[in-house]
């Protein structure tokens, strides 16, 4: 990449100043996902996701698992800020030719993922491209004040996540080293890349709690997600532990790679990242018997800060990149 | 294309026929827009409509113009049903180097659009892809009985349009002749395909009426909108007359063209199609000075027929096919 181009992030961050504007919409550009009042309590909560070819589906995949993976990515939005996504529309771009096969394996791999999440497809429209396009759009309602942000920890919450990280990242090295077939020891961490799941009813529980300061799904990877809300609540966030997944450590180990990293930088793994009111999280977690405790929020600036094994160190603001 | 090839409304059939289940929603798969309940009588209302450079960029089209045209191609779908498009969301998939100039060029764009119709870049998402992609979601809200519906023409109706055809087809026949620069009389032809307009105000004033029956935007075609109009209706079109733009009809002429082709079979010429009641046309045509009389909805199984000249002939159910 030529250094005058700019990443997708420094693109949306262009459009999000200019359009960013007065009058205040509920939640911030930056937020997992857009919304509008439509009374003075109800929201309509809006999201977009675009799936390309080339960038969002790994060798191996089929077009059934791309389509789904396309709707999850979207719930694992509405996931994030407690809201049950009512309906999707799918927007197809597809490179000729256009064979019927093709068609009815992207319909049914949408068809799955939208009963998996009891969300309906209302709608489209379809175009011809040089690449696989999936854009999938879904819609829900929500009312101010009891939607997830990004944008609330507080000094004192303690960060949580949904799940155990590294899994994806290792997934994905598998399936781009082309072994096919692996080890059946790691069928796990393919099939995390091949068929995700997102966090919904752990999502729409922890909205229910009104414990939660702040939720964002962790689809830019864990440091990144731990990053955005640290710079959006102007907090630090302190961390205890890194949530590797076991087989993810154990492919580590044997590929000679630093687990720690799998977890923090991978990606496409939707899991939530919380931060959770202090004297509420053992009754919250009760709630959620996957919640896991991983650090607390701090006054700071907006750092992530490793502390475990007698020392501190900064965790980089690195998001995943997609793997073209 | 080869034989096997489906083509994007054979695409948006297939989906149609797997996704448009019970329970019923407020308007079918077909229609301009879909619609959702928010309660008993509010309807959320959304639209997708993906602009993609290689068929919808015709050579001499900015970077900017193509992402106005791609929120003028959202807001005549919500035009046509009556609804103020209350927000926009916006993924863009963009083809590497990514460059700053091009990305301020197309949220200049964008911001041109929205303003002009006065709804709000809310949110989005990007991508890198291989060609442009500019998917461009509306949303607003109306009511059960308020929105515009493409199946409601009643034998009887009075069949009109907002405004003349001809002139998108012959100025994309301009702009892919290269000649640049074009004769000064033939501007407006180019700038219909460079800089189209919605008609939103038009199609709001309708909604308000409550004497219109049926209403499609022409962006298909006029012969297609027409046909879709007959064909979810269980009527038949007559029409009277074929609304030529006087600037097409000199052009068609100097080429050898058949004027009424260019007004039948061109496309994205965002005009509205409507079915008004017989005794409140001429109401109605006094609130929107631009309505022109076409024909008549009568009883029948789905055909339009031109009745003109001492003579009918049935009207090819041909749509606009994108200029690739």
């Amino acid at each position: 990449m030529a250094k005058t181009d700019l990443t997708e992030r420094e693109v949306t961050g262009i459009l999000k100043r200019r359009f960013e504007s007065k009058p205040k919409l509920p939640l911030g550009f930056d937020d997992d996902v857009a919304a509008f009042p439509m009374s003075r309590r109800r929201l309509v909560v809006l999201k977009t996701d675009m799936l390309v070819g080339r960038t969002d589906v790994p060798p191996g995949m089929t077009l059934g698992q791309a389509a789904r993976k396309a709707v999850v990515a979207t719930v694992s939005d509405f996931a994030a800020k407690g809201v049950q996504p009512r309906g999707l529309l799918v927007a197809l771009g597809l490179p000729p030719p256009v064979r019927l096969a093709k068609v009815l394996e992207i319909a049914s791999g949408l068809a799955e993922g939208a009963r998996e999440y009891d969300c309906r497809i209302i709608g489209g429209d379809t175009s011809e491209t040089d690449d696989l396009v999936i854009d999938c759009i879904g819609f829900g309602f929500s009312e101010t004040g009891k939607i997830l942000r990004r944008d609330g920890a507080r000094p004192g919450d303690i960060v949580a996540v949904t799940g155990d990280f590294g899994r994806t990242a290792a997934g994905l090295l598998i399936l781009l080293g082309k072994k096919n077939p692996w080890p059946r020891r790691f069928s796990k961490l393919v099939s995390s890349v091949l068929h995700p799941s997102a966090k919904l009813q752990a999502g729409l529980k922890l909205a229910e709690t009104r414990f939660v300061n702040c939720s964002i799904d962790s689809s830019d990877g864990l440091a990144w997600s731990l990053h955005e809300i640290a710079r959006l609540s102007h907090v630090n966030i302190v961390l205890e532990t890194i949530p590797v997944a076991p087989d993810a450590k154990v492919f580590a180990r044997e590929k000679g790679l630093v687990p720690e990293e799998l977890a923090l930088f991978g990606g496409e793994e939707y899991e939530l990242v919380l931060a959770i009111k202090k004297d509420r999280f053992s009754r919250v977690s009760r709630r959620i018997p996957s919640l896991r405790r991983i650090g607390n929020v701090e006054k700071g600036s907006g750092d992530v800060i490793a502390s475990f094994g007698g020392g501190f160190s900064k965790v980089e603001p690195r998001g995943y990149q997609h793997f073209t």
